[in-house]
């Protein structure tokens, strides 16, 4: 049988909304997802957990306590367990999240950015 | 202070030889590989662990014991824990590997094809 290979484009241009993280794929405990963003989030921390980051396209900023780090497409940044953090992005950015499964968007900050997890697309 | 993020094609420029994967980074326990390869290589799994594929440029066949998966540029296919496969590039691919550290290439088939592990570049 023919497996089929999971294209993160076209799943990111699957995607309707932004800010909202959808799972394209699972590697034990962790999870692939595609997400757009534009303009800026909240500062906000993984206790339990590194995040990484893979922009697929557009130029994502992400702050950090002492300083910034810049990713363009097919660049890679993980931020490490328990460092305060807000992306930012000028225009809208597609990009590659890989982290564990059931770690919430916003850490432990809460509120109404706070997206659902574990939606697939 | 201005961090630096990992271009994922740069890296695939700075390896010298196929079929030995070298680290780009670490998320928790898992590692970001980068690697080229050209060929066949041995049917083998690893008991204990997915492994995720992320093709950058060229195109990889990997054969599974039912079928086979074709992935280009930009696609993404996870091996499940315990399924035998066997990657194969008509001509040379560059690929990203993700799984946890200290997986051996080969899975526990030994032999003159087994890269040295937990090698970054």
């Amino acid at each position: 049988m023919d497996y089929e290979a999971i294209n993160v484009r076209e799943k990111i241009g699957l995607l309707t909304e932004q800010w909202q993280p959808r799972v394209i794929a699972e590697l034990n405990d962790n999870q692939f997802k595609v997400v757009r963003i534009e303009g800026d989030f909240l500062w906000h921390d993984h206790q339990d957990t590194d995040e990484a980051f893979l922009v697929i396209d557009g130029i994502l900023r992400i702050d950090l306590p002492d300083g910034h780090v810049t990713l363009g497409p097919g660049e890679l940044f993980v931020v490490p367990k328990g460092i305060r953090h807000k992306p930012y992005a000028e225009k809208e950015v597609f990009l590659m999240l890989i982290e564990p499964r059931g770690v919430p968007n916003t850490g432990h900050e809460g509120g109404d950015r706070t997206a659902e997890l574990d939606v697939w697309i």
